[in-house]
Protein backbone atom coordinates (compact mmCIF):
# COMPACT_ATOMS: atom_id res chain seq x y z
CA UNK A 1 0.00 0.00 0.00
CA UNK A 2 1.13 3.38 -1.04
CA UNK A 3 0.98 5.86 1.62
CA UNK A 4 -2.42 8.00 2.46
CA UNK A 5 -3.09 10.86 0.19
CA UNK A 6 -4.58 13.89 1.75
CA UNK A 7 -7.50 15.17 0.29
CA UNK A 8 -10.02 17.51 2.00
CA UNK A 9 -13.83 16.27 3.16
CA UNK A 10 -16.68 18.71 2.94
CA UNK A 11 -19.94 17.89 5.08
CA UNK A 12 -21.65 14.82 3.68
CA UNK A 13 -19.04 13.37 2.04
CA UNK A 14 -17.67 9.89 2.52
CA UNK A 15 -14.82 8.34 0.77
CA UNK A 16 -16.19 5.07 -0.72
CA UNK A 17 -14.48 1.89 -2.64
CA UNK A 18 -14.41 2.08 -6.35
CA UNK A 19 -14.65 -1.74 -6.22
CA UNK A 20 -12.11 -2.29 -8.67
CA UNK A 21 -8.52 -1.63 -8.71
CA UNK A 22 -8.45 -0.90 -4.89
CA UNK A 23 -9.94 2.49 -6.04
CA UNK A 24 -11.39 4.97 -4.10
CA UNK A 25 -14.08 7.52 -4.92
CA UNK A 26 -15.43 10.73 -2.75
CA UNK A 27 -19.70 11.19 -2.90
CA UNK A 28 -22.42 12.44 -0.89
CA UNK A 29 -25.83 11.37 -0.52
CA UNK A 30 -26.98 14.78 -0.49
CA UNK A 31 -25.04 16.26 -3.72
CA UNK A 32 -24.19 13.40 -5.90
CA UNK A 33 -23.00 9.25 -6.14
CA UNK A 34 -21.89 7.18 -8.95
CA UNK A 35 -24.65 5.01 -9.83
CA UNK A 36 -24.69 1.28 -11.26
CA UNK A 37 -25.39 3.12 -15.31
CA UNK A 38 -21.37 4.75 -14.59
CA UNK A 39 -19.98 1.21 -13.63
CA UNK A 40 -21.77 -0.17 -16.61
CA UNK A 41 -20.81 2.62 -18.99
CA UNK A 42 -17.09 2.82 -18.24
CA UNK A 43 -17.25 -1.20 -19.02
CA UNK A 44 -18.96 -1.21 -21.84
CA UNK A 45 -17.53 1.94 -24.16
CA UNK A 46 -14.67 0.67 -26.38
CA UNK A 47 -11.72 2.32 -24.77
CA UNK A 48 -8.61 3.17 -26.94
CA UNK A 49 -5.42 1.95 -25.78
CA UNK A 50 -3.92 5.17 -26.76
CA UNK A 51 -5.68 8.75 -27.65
CA UNK A 52 -7.86 10.81 -26.00
CA UNK A 53 -11.04 10.53 -24.07
CA UNK A 54 -13.68 12.99 -22.59
CA UNK A 55 -16.30 12.32 -20.21
CA UNK A 56 -19.08 14.63 -21.00
CA UNK A 57 -21.36 15.44 -18.00
CA UNK A 58 -18.58 13.52 -15.31
CA UNK A 59 -19.99 14.13 -12.19
CA UNK A 60 -17.67 13.12 -9.42
CA UNK A 61 -15.57 11.17 -12.04
CA UNK A 62 -16.39 7.66 -11.58
CA UNK A 63 -16.26 7.09 -15.28
CA UNK A 64 -12.85 8.17 -16.30
CA UNK A 65 -11.45 6.74 -12.99
CA UNK A 66 -12.69 3.18 -14.31
CA UNK A 67 -11.56 3.88 -17.59
CA UNK A 68 -8.07 4.17 -16.56
CA UNK A 69 -8.00 0.91 -15.46
CA UNK A 70 -8.75 -0.45 -18.97
CA UNK A 71 -6.14 1.38 -21.26
CA UNK A 72 -2.09 1.89 -20.40
CA UNK A 73 -1.50 4.86 -22.32
CA UNK A 74 -4.52 6.73 -23.11
CA UNK A 75 -5.09 9.95 -21.49
CA UNK A 76 -8.63 11.10 -20.04
CA UNK A 77 -10.77 14.28 -19.56
CA UNK A 78 -13.97 15.17 -18.13
CA UNK A 79 -16.20 18.32 -18.14
CA UNK A 80 -18.74 19.26 -15.95
CA UNK A 81 -20.71 21.86 -15.54
CA UNK A 82 -21.68 22.27 -11.38
CA UNK A 83 -18.74 23.37 -9.17
CA UNK A 84 -19.44 21.40 -6.70
CA UNK A 85 -19.10 18.62 -8.58
CA UNK A 86 -16.24 19.36 -10.54
CA UNK A 87 -14.54 20.15 -7.38
CA UNK A 88 -15.18 16.29 -6.18
CA UNK A 89 -14.05 15.03 -9.36
CA UNK A 90 -10.71 16.90 -9.35
CA UNK A 91 -10.17 15.80 -5.66
CA UNK A 92 -11.03 12.30 -7.05
CA UNK A 93 -8.04 12.16 -9.39
CA UNK A 94 -5.58 13.13 -6.42
CA UNK A 95 -7.04 10.95 -4.20
CA UNK A 96 -6.28 7.76 -7.08
CA UNK A 97 -2.89 9.41 -7.95
CA UNK A 98 -4.14 9.58 -11.39
CA UNK A 99 -3.11 13.84 -12.26
CA UNK A 100 -0.86 12.51 -15.10
CA UNK A 101 -4.22 10.31 -17.17
CA UNK A 102 -7.22 12.23 -15.90
CA UNK A 103 -7.50 16.09 -16.54
CA UNK A 104 -10.68 17.26 -15.05
CA UNK A 105 -12.54 20.46 -16.68
CA UNK A 106 -15.45 23.22 -14.93
CA UNK A 107 -17.32 24.14 -17.64
CA UNK A 108 -20.02 23.66 -19.79
CA UNK A 109 -20.56 20.92 -22.79
CA UNK A 110 -22.25 23.14 -24.74
CA UNK A 111 -19.02 25.12 -24.94
CA UNK A 112 -17.12 22.09 -25.27
CA UNK A 113 -16.18 22.70 -28.42
CA UNK A 114 -14.96 26.10 -28.05
CA UNK A 115 -12.83 24.47 -25.25
CA UNK A 116 -11.24 21.33 -27.06
CA UNK A 117 -11.67 22.12 -30.87
CA UNK A 118 -12.88 20.08 -33.23
CA UNK A 119 -12.13 16.16 -33.91
CA UNK A 120 -9.74 15.95 -30.97
CA UNK A 121 -11.00 12.77 -29.38
CA UNK A 122 -10.87 9.15 -29.97
CA UNK A 123 -13.74 8.45 -27.53
CA UNK A 124 -16.59 10.46 -25.79
CA UNK A 125 -18.62 8.53 -23.14
CA UNK A 126 -21.62 10.34 -21.29
CA UNK A 127 -23.92 9.39 -18.91
CA UNK A 128 -26.06 12.56 -19.47
CA UNK A 129 -29.36 13.63 -17.60
CA UNK A 130 -32.05 11.13 -17.99
CA UNK A 131 -35.61 12.66 -17.73
CA UNK A 132 -37.32 15.68 -18.94
CA UNK A 133 -36.46 18.92 -17.89
CA UNK A 134 -40.48 19.31 -16.50
CA UNK A 135 -40.85 15.84 -14.68
CA UNK A 136 -41.09 15.49 -10.70
CA UNK A 137 -38.61 15.03 -8.05
CA UNK A 138 -39.48 18.26 -6.48
CA UNK A 139 -37.33 16.98 -3.15
CA UNK A 140 -34.03 16.68 -4.43
CA UNK A 141 -31.43 19.11 -4.15
CA UNK A 142 -30.46 21.20 -7.08
CA UNK A 143 -27.09 19.24 -7.75
CA UNK A 144 -29.41 15.88 -8.36
CA UNK A 145 -31.88 17.91 -10.72
CA UNK A 146 -29.07 19.47 -12.92
CA UNK A 147 -27.50 15.38 -12.87
CA UNK A 148 -30.53 14.04 -13.39
CA UNK A 149 -32.69 16.09 -15.56
CA UNK A 150 -32.68 17.80 -18.82
CA UNK A 151 -32.43 21.34 -17.74
CA UNK A 152 -28.98 22.68 -18.30
CA UNK A 153 -28.06 19.90 -21.35
CA UNK A 154 -30.56 18.11 -23.73
CA UNK A 155 -29.62 14.49 -25.65
CA UNK A 156 -29.67 16.89 -28.84
CA UNK A 157 -26.63 19.07 -27.21
CA UNK A 158 -24.96 15.46 -26.34
CA UNK A 159 -24.74 14.12 -29.62
CA UNK A 160 -24.21 17.29 -31.55
CA UNK A 161 -21.47 18.29 -29.13
CA UNK A 162 -19.97 14.67 -29.10
CA UNK A 163 -20.09 14.42 -32.81
CA UNK A 164 -18.43 17.90 -33.22
CA UNK A 165 -15.39 16.59 -30.38
CA UNK A 166 -14.93 13.31 -32.42
CA UNK A 167 -11.73 12.23 -34.88
CA UNK A 168 -13.32 10.64 -37.95
CA UNK A 169 -13.65 7.10 -36.89
CA UNK A 170 -13.90 7.99 -33.06
CA UNK A 171 -16.52 6.60 -31.09
CA UNK A 172 -19.57 7.82 -28.46
CA UNK A 173 -20.69 5.72 -26.16
CA UNK A 174 -23.61 6.58 -23.89
CA UNK A 175 -26.44 5.27 -21.20
CA UNK A 176 -29.75 6.05 -21.10
CA UNK A 177 -33.18 4.91 -20.23
CA UNK A 178 -34.27 2.20 -22.47
CA UNK A 179 -37.53 4.39 -24.18
CA UNK A 180 -35.32 6.92 -25.91
CA UNK A 181 -33.64 4.48 -28.24
CA UNK A 182 -35.79 6.30 -30.64
CA UNK A 183 -34.36 9.23 -30.34
CA UNK A 184 -30.81 8.32 -29.45
CA UNK A 185 -30.83 6.65 -32.90
CA UNK A 186 -32.13 9.41 -35.08
CA UNK A 187 -30.26 12.25 -33.49
CA UNK A 188 -27.19 9.85 -34.10
CA UNK A 189 -27.84 9.53 -37.88
CA UNK A 190 -28.46 12.97 -38.05
CA UNK A 191 -25.03 14.04 -36.74
CA UNK A 192 -23.22 12.00 -38.48
CA UNK A 193 -22.71 8.95 -35.80
CA UNK A 194 -23.74 5.70 -36.48
CA UNK A 195 -24.74 3.35 -34.35
CA UNK A 196 -22.61 0.15 -33.84
CA UNK A 197 -23.20 -1.56 -30.82
CA UNK A 198 -25.96 -2.01 -28.16
CA UNK A 199 -26.67 -3.79 -25.15
CA UNK A 200 -29.86 -3.54 -23.09
CA UNK A 201 -30.34 -4.05 -19.87
CA UNK A 202 -32.72 -5.78 -18.49
CA UNK A 203 -33.86 -5.95 -14.48
CA UNK A 204 -34.88 -9.67 -15.04
CA UNK A 205 -35.13 -12.37 -17.18
CA UNK A 206 -38.90 -11.84 -17.68
CA UNK A 207 -38.66 -7.51 -17.63
CA UNK A 208 -38.48 -4.85 -19.49
CA UNK A 209 -35.03 -3.46 -19.99
CA UNK A 210 -35.06 0.19 -18.37
CA UNK A 211 -31.07 1.13 -19.39
CA UNK A 212 -29.66 0.76 -22.42
CA UNK A 213 -25.94 1.50 -23.39
CA UNK A 214 -25.27 2.63 -27.06
CA UNK A 215 -21.86 3.22 -28.88
CA UNK A 216 -21.54 4.95 -32.55
CA UNK A 217 -18.90 5.85 -34.53
CA UNK A 218 -18.33 9.27 -36.29
CA UNK A 219 -18.89 8.24 -40.04
CA UNK A 220 -19.20 4.45 -39.47
CA UNK A 221 -20.75 1.97 -41.75
CA UNK A 222 -23.81 1.28 -41.14
CA UNK A 223 -24.53 -1.61 -39.45
CA UNK A 224 -25.45 -2.36 -35.52
CA UNK A 225 -24.06 -5.60 -33.46
CA UNK A 226 -26.97 -5.85 -30.45
CA UNK A 227 -24.86 -7.73 -28.17
CA UNK A 228 -26.34 -10.21 -25.26
CA UNK A 229 -28.99 -9.05 -22.98
CA UNK A 230 -27.78 -8.03 -19.94
CA UNK A 231 -29.93 -9.62 -17.00
CA UNK A 232 -29.53 -8.36 -14.17
CA UNK A 233 -31.14 -10.40 -11.60
CA UNK A 234 -30.74 -13.76 -12.83
CA UNK A 235 -32.00 -15.51 -9.78
CA UNK A 236 -33.93 -13.70 -7.17
CA UNK A 237 -31.81 -11.22 -4.93
CA UNK A 238 -28.16 -11.30 -6.82
CA UNK A 239 -26.57 -9.90 -9.62
CA UNK A 240 -25.48 -12.50 -12.44
CA UNK A 241 -21.89 -13.46 -12.81
CA UNK A 242 -21.01 -11.26 -15.47
CA UNK A 243 -22.60 -8.63 -13.39
CA UNK A 244 -20.88 -9.34 -10.21
CA UNK A 245 -17.48 -9.50 -12.23
CA UNK A 246 -17.99 -6.12 -13.73
CA UNK A 247 -19.32 -4.56 -10.60
CA UNK A 248 -16.74 -5.90 -8.76
CA UNK A 249 -13.40 -5.09 -11.11
CA UNK A 250 -12.52 -8.85 -12.08
CA UNK A 251 -13.96 -8.48 -15.24
CA UNK A 252 -12.87 -5.91 -17.72
CA UNK A 253 -15.32 -5.01 -20.14
CA UNK A 254 -19.25 -5.64 -20.54
CA UNK A 255 -18.02 -7.13 -24.53
CA UNK B 1 -64.75 -32.33 -37.30
CA UNK B 2 -66.48 -30.49 -40.73
CA UNK B 3 -65.89 -32.34 -43.62
CA UNK B 4 -62.55 -32.18 -46.31
CA UNK B 5 -62.59 -29.26 -47.86
CA UNK B 6 -60.88 -29.91 -51.50
CA UNK B 7 -58.32 -27.81 -52.92
CA UNK B 8 -55.85 -28.78 -55.45
CA UNK B 9 -52.14 -29.47 -54.36
CA UNK B 10 -49.80 -29.12 -57.11
CA UNK B 11 -46.33 -30.75 -57.43
CA UNK B 12 -44.23 -30.85 -54.20
CA UNK B 13 -46.51 -29.34 -52.26
CA UNK B 14 -47.82 -30.72 -49.22
CA UNK B 15 -50.03 -29.64 -46.63
CA UNK B 16 -48.83 -28.96 -42.80
CA UNK B 17 -50.72 -28.06 -39.52
CA UNK B 18 -50.56 -24.43 -38.66
CA UNK B 19 -50.25 -25.36 -35.10
CA UNK B 20 -53.45 -23.70 -33.81
CA UNK B 21 -56.78 -24.10 -33.95
CA UNK B 22 -56.63 -27.08 -35.87
CA UNK B 23 -55.58 -25.04 -39.12
CA UNK B 24 -53.78 -26.20 -42.03
CA UNK B 25 -51.39 -24.99 -44.31
CA UNK B 26 -49.90 -25.70 -48.11
CA UNK B 27 -46.40 -25.08 -48.47
CA UNK B 28 -43.09 -26.79 -50.39
CA UNK B 29 -40.01 -27.02 -49.51
CA UNK B 30 -38.94 -26.23 -53.55
CA UNK B 31 -41.31 -22.89 -53.18
CA UNK B 32 -41.89 -21.07 -50.25
CA UNK B 33 -42.30 -22.44 -46.69
CA UNK B 34 -43.84 -20.47 -43.56
CA UNK B 35 -41.06 -19.96 -40.63
CA UNK B 36 -40.96 -18.74 -36.88
CA UNK B 37 -40.58 -15.68 -38.48
CA UNK B 38 -44.20 -15.52 -39.70
CA UNK B 39 -45.91 -17.20 -36.16
CA UNK B 40 -43.80 -14.56 -34.11
CA UNK B 41 -44.79 -11.59 -36.33
CA UNK B 42 -48.48 -13.05 -36.26
CA UNK B 43 -48.34 -13.59 -32.30
CA UNK B 44 -46.64 -10.07 -32.07
CA UNK B 45 -48.57 -7.31 -33.95
CA UNK B 46 -51.61 -5.82 -31.96
CA UNK B 47 -54.50 -6.74 -34.04
CA UNK B 48 -57.67 -5.49 -33.35
CA UNK B 49 -60.66 -6.33 -32.34
CA UNK B 50 -62.39 -4.82 -35.31
CA UNK B 51 -61.42 -2.95 -38.09
CA UNK B 52 -59.29 -3.76 -41.65
CA UNK B 53 -55.76 -5.79 -41.53
CA UNK B 54 -53.29 -6.01 -44.36
CA UNK B 55 -50.31 -8.44 -44.66
CA UNK B 56 -47.91 -7.57 -47.39
CA UNK B 57 -45.38 -9.82 -48.97
CA UNK B 58 -47.76 -12.70 -47.18
CA UNK B 59 -46.15 -15.45 -49.48
CA UNK B 60 -48.50 -18.68 -48.66
CA UNK B 61 -50.78 -16.25 -46.46
CA UNK B 62 -49.32 -17.87 -43.14
CA UNK B 63 -49.67 -14.83 -41.03
CA UNK B 64 -53.37 -13.75 -41.90
CA UNK B 65 -54.44 -17.58 -41.36
CA UNK B 66 -52.84 -17.13 -38.06
CA UNK B 67 -54.04 -13.38 -37.16
CA UNK B 68 -57.83 -14.43 -38.01
CA UNK B 69 -57.43 -16.73 -34.55
CA UNK B 70 -57.18 -13.41 -32.59
CA UNK B 71 -59.84 -11.05 -33.45
CA UNK B 72 -63.48 -12.01 -33.54
CA UNK B 73 -64.22 -9.12 -36.39
CA UNK B 74 -61.51 -7.63 -38.20
CA UNK B 75 -61.32 -8.32 -41.75
CA UNK B 76 -57.58 -9.24 -43.18
CA UNK B 77 -56.19 -8.55 -46.27
CA UNK B 78 -52.81 -10.35 -48.08
CA UNK B 79 -51.14 -8.98 -51.16
CA UNK B 80 -48.14 -10.98 -52.53
CA UNK B 81 -46.00 -10.77 -56.27
CA UNK B 82 -45.36 -14.01 -56.95
CA UNK B 83 -48.47 -15.44 -58.57
CA UNK B 84 -47.35 -19.02 -57.31
CA UNK B 85 -47.71 -17.83 -54.22
CA UNK B 86 -50.57 -15.31 -54.17
CA UNK B 87 -52.62 -18.95 -55.78
CA UNK B 88 -51.12 -21.11 -52.85
CA UNK B 89 -52.14 -18.00 -50.36
CA UNK B 90 -55.57 -18.23 -51.60
CA UNK B 91 -56.01 -21.99 -51.16
CA UNK B 92 -54.61 -21.57 -48.21
CA UNK B 93 -58.18 -19.65 -47.12
CA UNK B 94 -60.48 -21.78 -48.92
CA UNK B 95 -58.78 -25.37 -47.17
CA UNK B 96 -59.27 -23.27 -43.52
CA UNK B 97 -63.10 -21.73 -44.45
CA UNK B 98 -62.02 -18.74 -44.08
CA UNK B 99 -63.21 -16.81 -47.21
CA UNK B 100 -65.48 -14.88 -45.43
CA UNK B 101 -62.26 -13.20 -43.39
CA UNK B 102 -59.11 -12.71 -45.65
CA UNK B 103 -59.47 -11.94 -49.30
CA UNK B 104 -56.09 -12.47 -50.96
CA UNK B 105 -54.42 -10.24 -53.56
CA UNK B 106 -52.11 -10.43 -56.43
CA UNK B 107 -49.99 -7.51 -56.62
CA UNK B 108 -47.18 -5.94 -56.26
CA UNK B 109 -46.73 -3.88 -53.03
CA UNK B 110 -45.42 -0.81 -54.90
CA UNK B 111 -48.40 -0.51 -56.28
CA UNK B 112 -50.70 -0.86 -53.02
CA UNK B 113 -51.94 2.54 -52.57
CA UNK B 114 -53.04 2.79 -56.15
CA UNK B 115 -54.95 -0.55 -55.33
CA UNK B 116 -56.36 0.05 -52.38
CA UNK B 117 -55.96 4.08 -51.50
CA UNK B 118 -55.24 5.91 -48.89
CA UNK B 119 -55.57 5.44 -45.17
CA UNK B 120 -57.76 2.78 -45.33
CA UNK B 121 -56.08 -0.22 -43.09
CA UNK B 122 -55.82 -0.03 -39.26
CA UNK B 123 -52.79 -2.59 -38.78
CA UNK B 124 -50.23 -3.58 -41.33
CA UNK B 125 -48.06 -6.84 -41.31
CA UNK B 126 -44.91 -7.41 -43.26
CA UNK B 127 -42.01 -9.80 -42.79
CA UNK B 128 -40.21 -8.38 -45.90
CA UNK B 129 -37.18 -9.58 -47.83
CA UNK B 130 -34.32 -9.86 -45.48
CA UNK B 131 -31.86 -9.65 -47.49
CA UNK B 132 -29.28 -7.26 -49.67
CA UNK B 133 -30.32 -7.92 -53.21
CA UNK B 134 -26.71 -8.60 -53.95
CA UNK B 135 -25.72 -11.36 -51.12
CA UNK B 136 -25.27 -14.76 -51.71
CA UNK B 137 -27.64 -17.88 -52.41
CA UNK B 138 -27.58 -18.78 -55.89
CA UNK B 139 -28.59 -21.68 -55.29
CA UNK B 140 -31.95 -21.30 -54.39
CA UNK B 141 -35.12 -21.02 -56.48
CA UNK B 142 -36.35 -17.68 -57.79
CA UNK B 143 -39.59 -17.94 -55.40
CA UNK B 144 -36.99 -18.30 -52.69
CA UNK B 145 -34.88 -15.30 -53.95
CA UNK B 146 -37.56 -12.82 -54.21
CA UNK B 147 -39.02 -13.70 -50.85
CA UNK B 148 -35.66 -13.46 -49.56
CA UNK B 149 -33.67 -10.71 -50.79
CA UNK B 150 -34.80 -7.36 -51.47
CA UNK B 151 -35.12 -7.62 -55.31
CA UNK B 152 -38.48 -6.50 -56.52
CA UNK B 153 -39.15 -4.36 -53.01
CA UNK B 154 -36.86 -2.69 -50.24
CA UNK B 155 -37.01 -1.83 -46.78
CA UNK B 156 -37.84 1.84 -47.73
CA UNK B 157 -40.67 0.51 -49.85
CA UNK B 158 -41.93 -1.15 -47.29
CA UNK B 159 -41.92 1.45 -45.18
CA UNK B 160 -43.13 4.20 -46.92
CA UNK B 161 -45.99 2.34 -48.80
CA UNK B 162 -47.41 1.22 -44.78
CA UNK B 163 -47.27 4.49 -43.53
CA UNK B 164 -49.28 5.72 -46.64
CA UNK B 165 -51.83 2.81 -46.56
CA UNK B 166 -52.17 3.30 -42.76
CA UNK B 167 -55.13 4.96 -40.83
CA UNK B 168 -54.09 8.01 -38.25
CA UNK B 169 -53.01 5.86 -35.10
CA UNK B 170 -53.08 2.63 -37.20
CA UNK B 171 -49.93 0.17 -37.05
CA UNK B 172 -47.15 -1.51 -38.88
CA UNK B 173 -45.67 -4.39 -37.32
CA UNK B 174 -42.27 -6.05 -38.80
CA UNK B 175 -39.77 -8.82 -38.19
CA UNK B 176 -36.87 -8.60 -39.33
CA UNK B 177 -32.90 -9.34 -38.88
CA UNK B 178 -31.41 -7.39 -35.68
CA UNK B 179 -28.85 -5.49 -37.15
CA UNK B 180 -31.64 -3.52 -39.45
CA UNK B 181 -32.72 -1.43 -36.09
CA UNK B 182 -31.73 1.27 -37.22
CA UNK B 183 -32.47 1.62 -40.68
CA UNK B 184 -35.78 0.46 -39.51
CA UNK B 185 -36.04 3.26 -36.86
CA UNK B 186 -34.81 6.10 -38.77
CA UNK B 187 -37.23 4.80 -42.13
CA UNK B 188 -40.04 4.77 -39.68
CA UNK B 189 -39.77 8.25 -38.02
CA UNK B 190 -38.91 9.64 -42.07
CA UNK B 191 -42.43 8.19 -43.38
CA UNK B 192 -44.57 9.62 -40.10
CA UNK B 193 -44.09 6.43 -38.32
CA UNK B 194 -43.56 6.25 -34.25
CA UNK B 195 -41.99 3.34 -33.63
CA UNK B 196 -43.85 2.35 -30.08
CA UNK B 197 -43.14 -1.81 -29.35
CA UNK B 198 -40.03 -3.89 -29.63
CA UNK B 199 -39.20 -7.44 -29.05
CA UNK B 200 -35.63 -8.71 -29.24
CA UNK B 201 -35.54 -12.57 -30.07
CA UNK B 202 -32.21 -13.81 -29.05
CA UNK B 203 -31.45 -17.53 -29.90
CA UNK B 204 -29.94 -18.30 -26.58
CA UNK B 205 -28.98 -16.23 -23.29
CA UNK B 206 -26.18 -15.36 -23.89
CA UNK B 207 -26.51 -14.96 -27.77
CA UNK B 208 -26.93 -11.95 -29.74
CA UNK B 209 -30.37 -11.33 -31.57
CA UNK B 210 -30.96 -12.51 -34.78
CA UNK B 211 -34.26 -10.91 -35.37
CA UNK B 212 -36.60 -7.93 -34.15
CA UNK B 213 -39.81 -8.08 -33.75
CA UNK B 214 -41.21 -4.08 -34.03
CA UNK B 215 -44.54 -1.93 -34.35
CA UNK B 216 -45.11 1.73 -35.03
CA UNK B 217 -48.03 3.73 -34.77
CA UNK B 218 -48.80 6.60 -37.41
CA UNK B 219 -48.29 9.74 -35.91
CA UNK B 220 -47.68 8.41 -32.29
CA UNK B 221 -46.29 9.76 -29.68
CA UNK B 222 -42.62 9.32 -29.14
CA UNK B 223 -41.93 6.50 -26.78
CA UNK B 224 -40.57 3.14 -27.54
CA UNK B 225 -41.72 0.27 -25.32
CA UNK B 226 -38.80 -2.20 -25.71
CA UNK B 227 -40.20 -5.79 -24.37
CA UNK B 228 -38.70 -8.54 -22.01
CA UNK B 229 -36.28 -11.19 -24.26
CA UNK B 230 -37.79 -13.28 -26.34
CA UNK B 231 -34.86 -16.17 -25.62
CA UNK B 232 -35.57 -18.95 -28.01
CA UNK B 233 -33.45 -21.62 -26.96
CA UNK B 234 -33.96 -21.37 -23.03
CA UNK B 235 -32.02 -24.68 -21.37
CA UNK B 236 -30.55 -26.37 -24.55
CA UNK B 237 -32.60 -27.62 -26.87
CA UNK B 238 -35.82 -27.24 -26.23
CA UNK B 239 -37.76 -23.48 -26.80
CA UNK B 240 -38.58 -21.66 -24.08
CA UNK B 241 -41.93 -22.27 -22.57
CA UNK B 242 -43.21 -18.92 -23.75
CA UNK B 243 -41.99 -19.96 -27.58
CA UNK B 244 -43.72 -23.23 -27.55
CA UNK B 245 -47.08 -22.21 -26.02
CA UNK B 246 -47.12 -19.33 -28.85
CA UNK B 247 -45.30 -21.89 -31.08
CA UNK B 248 -48.19 -23.94 -30.58
CA UNK B 249 -51.24 -22.13 -30.11
CA UNK B 250 -51.64 -22.06 -26.55
CA UNK B 251 -50.73 -18.63 -26.22
CA UNK B 252 -52.36 -15.82 -28.22
CA UNK B 253 -50.30 -13.47 -28.30
CA UNK B 254 -46.30 -12.54 -27.52
CA UNK B 255 -47.35 -9.54 -25.34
Amino acid sequence: MQPEINVPLYETERIDDLLTHEMKIIQSREVFCFSMDAVLLARFASVPKRGRVLDMCTGNGAIPLIMTTRSPEAVFEGIEIQERLYDMASRNVKLNRLESRITMHHGDVKDAVQLFGHGKFDLITCNPPYMPATSGEKNVSEHFAIARHEILLSLEDVIRVGSQLLKNGGKIALVHRSTRLVDIITLMRQYGIEPKRMRLVYPRRDAEPNMLLIEGMRNGRPELRIQPPLIVYENGEEYCEELQEIYFGKRDSLA
